[in-house]
């Protein structure tokens, strides 16, 4: 199996605490004493894993990446899942099902941030397909602040098969459109729901939006085009979570 | 008065349709057939604005970036307002002021993303600090999608200040602070207010905090820290959104 560098402390922070990573060796800059690195020194000795003090300049080199903080790690590949388990899980759960399919985004940015937002809001899994997408990598962990690593990701061949799926087993498919008649907070979020995000420049394509049970859109004044894409689902994540979670005053 | 280059189209084209800059030259590729540029070579005709193509290398050249998607504009300076104007400007229309505070987000892509979203949400002005700020710039205007040609934005010497004058002037100050008991989703954010958003490391700062009316925070499930600033503050702007405009089913 691929090993990864995982670099930056909250990659590296999470990645331990999550324990779905094997951890082969941590790598920590001989020049720092950031409090931070110290924490993760001593949860590795906790676990008994390898740590080695290198130079900045080697620990560069290591991670590949000038924004290491002072820590890096050799760990196994990302641990995706497939849907079926990831159903599982979102069903195992005393709450109805809160699926996120992304319909190609490419940008390594937008894949990250999607990712920390879920997390944060209650997001039981996330389905990317496996071409022309970003996917689960070290870049991504960093851009998501660690979330990456608690977070189910399955890739797919196939989204549309996926998305009929997922009808199958009663869940309600929402597309994220900004054409939408139907605003994003007349919509009824609160069942069991899989939200289709579509790419960057193109949204969700026509076939996946043909086999969305309804499209949704964000209302904006103003004059500019859009919203951002990891703007746009955090807005429809969270206006979810406040159907969900949050008791009407 | 210094002058500028804008780079990429939406900048160009938005900044064209804004009004508010004046324009010394336009650099289009002499490779591109791009719709969208012609586009911005018809507008600029109908104005009589000087257009020259250029190969895409010296665009380049002049945008100084690589992602000038055939096109580039000489413009005057960012056309930054003050403090006064802003709050005549928001208290002109036929609702209640919505401002933004930035107390020292740092990041180009953080001040981008936020007044990309605060346009779609209907903010009606962005007050930054001078100092350890990320400031209006071409990078900015990419990053924001243009949205930055029609955002009134006021760059202030000291937030406190600012906080207290707008208090003078009937407005609520709100915080967005993770620490925060009250959850923005129990918060009125329906009347004349300045939201505060704080830097990405450290927040809002105590001066600033003891300062704020109230603060408010985002529920969050799950491990990990918090949101990203930018995707904080759009959920908020957008909750405000949400309670100013949306008619309750």
């Amino acid at each position: 199996m691929k090993a990864e560098i995982l670099y930056g402390f909250h990659p590296v922070y999470e990645a331990l605490r999550a324990g779905r990573r094997t951890f082969h060796e941590i790598y920590i800059s001989n020049q720092t004493h950031a409090k931070r690195i110290k924490q993760i020194a001593a949860a590795a000795d906790r676990k008994d894993l390898p740590i080695t003090e290198v130079s900045p300049a080697r620990l560069q080199t290591i991670a590949g990446a000038v924004s290491h903080q002072g820590v890096a790690a050799r760990v196994s590949a990302y641990p995706l899942v497939d849907v079926a388990d990831l159903l599982e899980a979102a069903k195992s759960v005393d709450r109805p099902p809160f699926l996120l399919l992304l319909d190609h985004i490419v940008d390594t940015h937008n894949l990250g941030a999607i990712i920390r937002t879920a997390v944060c809001a209650g997001v039981d899994a996330v389905i990317i397909p496996k071409d022309r997408s970003a996917r689960p990598s070290p870049d991504v962990s960093k851009v998501s602040a660690g979330a990456l690593e608690y977070m189910r990701v399955a890739q797919v061949n196939n989204i549309v098969r996926v998305v009929k799926t997922l009808k199958d087993q009663d869940l309600w498919i929402v597309g994220l459109d900004q054409n939408a008649g139907r605003s994003v907070y007349n919509a009824d979020l609160t069942g069991s729901i899989g939200l289709v995000i579509g790419g960057e420049e193109k949204g969700i394509r026509t076939l996946v939006k043909q086999n969305c049970d309804f499209l949704i859109s964000i209302p904006q004044t103003g004059k500019v085009g859009s919203l951002n894409a990891s703007v746009a689902g955090a807005i429809v994540m969270y206006e979810s979570y406040r159907q969900r979670f949050v008791r009407n005053k």
